[in-house]
């Protein structure tokens, strides 16, 4: 029964699980705690004290044949719980080699189940390279089901250990170092994820923020992390609540484990009063309180605002970049585009200003102001800009300049339709070899992407700078892209799959969700425009520094999420750069810039990266490297990956 | 004019340039240092003060026109020195605009001219990424010209930076990190080397050793780095001496550098007297001197042992390891193989030992040692073992078994000529499935690969076992392998030039030359035979950590070196680990076992590696992984990419 109903949830997160023991009659086990209201149970599959080395050869001692449960039943409500004695790291060889036969039992018998996930117990030593080496062969061979890693949620406040290199050594107490080890041995795999116990004390703030760019399936919230409320029922603290909210927002399950500690009297439950009709009859489940509050949680989260379920589809995942200059956009694209209220309003205010600016009260009657649209598509900013003249009682002469014919169709049906012919003049060229008939007080344009000038906005404002006046302003006055390092191991896995350099070497627009942001962004490449430099040049080099907060703990930095923010025109401003971003409006997704190989970055030490553009004579790209903690490849050389056409 | 002759140095370490200032008339520098002695010069292609930002668009100013000299004097005699002033990591925009577009000229010039290699200036500042960036543009489309970049011999011999992540911040004194970070960011690519700047003080031992791992094409030294014998002449320290003749057996070229600053005679060298013949009627060339040291060095190394020219052409060259059960050896390499007369000996030792044992000298000539040559080939072992018995006087009955039916042929017609009929019995059979007529006491098998087990000797004598006495003994009685960590550039980016996973994957045989050893091997894996445990098991898993000594500085670690060392009986024992290898044995080249991205090792943090021995029913294979300083993947998954057949 999941936790509740939630406008466009339809994650996994609604599913709530619970951790039990060893129960050889597995259809009981699952009636009765299917029957006192969780979703699946995580169980162990293989009687605790079944040794290899003790037994003759035999039958191992599974929890009932595959034939006690339906496949149905076995895939959806078991996760299987490997033997959580098992210690391949052990000194003890007899130790080691029994664990190693039982897991691969294990993970056998699950795989012949169908089942769709396995708990693999926390690595227990100073070391999991043997663990993760024998993980790692299974996974070769593995069908689809899941591997969790179970890894306590904990880690020293107090860094002693800062820039340890010994990731699993004696001091370790930074749970997501092992955690990063076993993942580096075993590559990444994609099966491989993380099931979290959620302790009664948590760690940092931004340590917890790591998580959230991993692949983490399942939190298990022990019966001993809850607190008391003051009618005798069990709740969580208010940081627990926020992370178990955290969790519902990232698809991540909750499994509640342990043994019942608050004293409750059968069936008084009030917070649970409307889960427990149709199981009051039977006997209460002992841990129903904890699940009824986990439930509570899910219920009371704010709904999902539309533009977020609108935009669900498209979390993490990774779309190309246009090529404005290069290809014409769609109606659909434009139709999309043309909804974007708020970004429009901006427009509208800035050009408003810029009027207010330009031409007194006085001449409002008697002077023209020529306003040029440079890339007006379907004419969005058309509208705006007569909006800003009807609203400041200027007077306009706009020349829409598109050099997409399909959009100009319907450009001139919307001139017709709204009566602007007296007004607006229609140009089908491309903006960089416009002969334009007079000079504009205004230039307007909407050519910036995710990363402001990755859509060659620079080189188009180049051209289209000859026919403004000398004192013509353009809006956008100027913009600035900006950058953050972020974990993200779902996008750096889906590069991944393509199995190729090209693709981790290209830029992607992506609405980021599963992901940590590691440190503050950081301006990149700002362009002003007009620019009437001699040695004026769009090539830039940018070398950044970042610091990563130390009570974060060592991070693994995939890539970098990219922003940009524009000055339309003084103080009005336009961007999605996460400080400043513009509310409510849903033009960008940022633009993420992936790593080949992932970056460690401890406590302490800086990360360094370095950014180019870079101009040929047909196309514009970008180069990055990180140089500190270490060295990696540079990134696009020449544009070999991934350009921009000019 | 080289420096001497040397048989079986056929490398470019016998010719020696001169670095020389921009000199307009370049036929006329060429003949006067030609002339002088040296066999090529260093010098700038364009004019030092040319700076493009202060020029009008016209020529470049180059050291003539390409018609100047012709293409086989350019190809052979110049080295294009870029001009030293350029700084691409400068905070001044324009000096870096400058200087890019000056190395881009320079470089596209000496590409023109076809020149072998250009000499790029130290990196100046405390980064390097924008040059790095720029180079690695230039190297994606390069001819065959090699780039050298020009590194300073130096390192601060307190370590007060240790562990420092900054490679190139302000605390920077190891020029090897200023490498290490151009050279990742350049992504190893393989036409970029080093020019070593040899300074009058060198740094530690340790700390050299790593350039010999790494792509050094070329030794700059220069004249204040001499010091001055008691007859006046320049002469170089122990330390640099012994240096500079490393470099010649590395095939490291030596370039002369500077104005002369012993004050000498004219004419009136001794050392040079035989060099002189032709130019002493010319003018002598200022750095005749140092030139005639230099080859002084070269003429004086003791010449190649007959063995070391016999193997030149397997230094650093990749061979996949034999497949020994699966394939039969061809008539060629048992050739090869029986020529290692010490090899022999150690074994007509061990027997020889163990028969005495055995064997009173009462029970002389009443008792018969039954012995088994298992893998008999053709029949070096059946001698040995033959002469052992002659040697001490005891009876002796010999089986030799055989696999490959092809030696079985070569050993009926050996029995026969040596008239041995009484005394073998020649077996055509595997040994893993010999039923035996008796047991025997002494077994004797030579199924020793590079890494010791890794060509199934401890399967094959498991097979073996079966035939012997319980007081039996095998020879060898045990064996154990042993790694070390290493740089070797050169095997890198051999291995690196397939582009897949399989060759990262495989371990090589290989004569190692251009390796840098970084510390002292350590044991792996021990096999004892006979082995009665119950619990007898061939997988084997070892951890190991390695100290990098601490004035080495920090070190690249691109893969392992592997060996073994075997007790034949008692203490007489055969192997290649460097530190107890047999001498003068040549049947095992060093195994090598290849990372596939190389770890950087800072001082005092261990290198922690994990090899495992895995069984399955068809084959046995290596895993292998580095968890400390940073976790790699675990290569060879399953015995993926690389396995022996059983």
């Amino acid at each position: 029964m999941p936790l509740g109903e939630r406008l466009g949830d339809k994650t996994d997160s609604r599913y709530c699980g619970v951790e039990t023991e060893f129960n050889d009659d597995m259809p009981q086990l699952l009636s009765c705690n299917m029957g006192g209201g969780f979703d699946f149970v995580v169980s162990p599959l293989m009687d605790p004290t079944y040794r290899p080395s003790l037994m003759e050869a035999g039958i191992p001692p599974f929890a009932g044949s595959d034939l006690v449960l339906s496949p149905l039943q076995w895939s959806s409500h078991v996760v299987g719980k490997i033997s959580s004695w098992i210690d391949l790291d052990s000194e003890d060889e007899i130790l080691r080699k029994d664990s190693e036969i039982v897991l691969k039992q294990e993970i056998a018998w699950a795989s012949h189940l169908s089942l769709q996930a396995c708990l693999l117990p926390t690595p227990k030593g100073v070391s999991c390279a043997n663990y993760a080496r024998c993980v790692n062969q299974i996974l070769q061979n593995l069908n689809n089901m899941q591997l969790w890693l179970r890894i306590p949620l904990e880690k020293a406040d107090d860094d002693s250990l800062n820039g340890n290199c010994d990731p699993l050594g004696k001091g370790q107490v930074d749970s997501w170092e092992t955690w990063n080890c076993f993942r580096l041995l075993c590559e990444h795999h994609s099966q491989l994820s993380i099931a979290l116990d959620v302790l009664s004390s948590l760690p940092s703030t931004n340590s917890l923020g790591r998580w959230f760019g991993e692949s983490v399936r399942a939190a298990i919230i022990h019966t001993n992390s809850f607190l008391t409320n003051a009618r005798g029922y069990p709740c969580l603290s208010k940081r627990h609540q926020k992370l178990i909210i955290a969790f519902f927002n990232h698809s991540i399950q909750i499994v509640v484990s342990g043994t019942p500690v608050h004293n409750l009297p059968m069936g008084s439950s009030e917070l649970a009063a409307n889960h427990t009709d149709n199981f009051d009859s039977v006997q209460r489940h002992s841990l129903r309180a904890y699940l009824d509050y986990v439930a509570y949680l899910y219920q009371k989260m704010d709904p999902l605002p539309e533009q977020e379920r609108l935009e669900l589809g498209y979390r993490d995942f990774l779309q190309s970049p246009l090529q404005p200059l290069m290809d014409n956009l769609e109606a659909q694209t434009y139709e999309t585009f043309e909804k974007d209220t708020v970004k429009y309003i901006q427009y509208q205010r800035a050009i408003s200003k810029a009027l207010l600016d330009r031409i007194s009260d006085e001449e409002a009657s008697s002077k023209t102001t020529v306003l040029m649209v440079v890339g007006a598509g379907r004419g969005p900013l058309v509208r705006a800009s007569l909006q800003a003249a009807e609203e400041t009682g200027r007077k306009l002469k706009v020349y829409a300049v598109e050099k997409n014919p399909n959009a100009i169709v319907t450009l001139h049906s919307l001139v017709k339709l709204e009566g602007w012919e007296n007004i607006v003049t229609i140009v089908s060229c491309d903006m960089r070899c416009w002969d334009a008939p007079e000079k504009a007080d205004i230039l307007v344009s909407e050519l910036l992407g995710s990363f402001g000038d990755n859509e060659l906005s620079p080189e188009c404002l180049d051209g289209a700078q000859r026919f403004l006046k000398q004192d013509g302003v353009s809006i956008p006055t100027s913009y600035t892209s900006f950058i953050q390092p972020v974990t993200t191991s779902k996008l750096y896995n889906d590069v991944k799959s393509h199995k190729d350099l090209v693709h981790f070497e290209t830029a992607y627009v992506v609405k980021l969700h599963r992901v940590a942001r590691l440190a503050p962004s950081q301006p990149v490449f700002t362009f002003t425009h007009p620019e009437y430099s001699t040695t004026k040049d769009n090539q830039r080099y940018k070398k950044l520094q970042f610091e990563i907060p130390h009570d974060s703990g060592s991070v693994l930095v995939h890539g970098f999420a990219g922003y940009f923010d524009a000055t339309l025109y003084k103080d009005v401003h336009l961007g999605i750069e996460p400080s400043t971003a513009t509310p409510n409006m849903f033009s960008w997704f940022p633009i993420y810039f992936p790593l080949r190989t992932p970056v460690c970055v401890r406590p302490g030490s800086p990360l360094e990266v370095h950014l180019w553009r870079c101009c040929g004579s047909t196309k514009v790209w970008y180069e990055w490297c990180v140089t500190n903690p270490s060295a990696c490849p540079i990134h696009n050389s020449n544009g070999r990956s991934y350009w921009v056409g000019l």
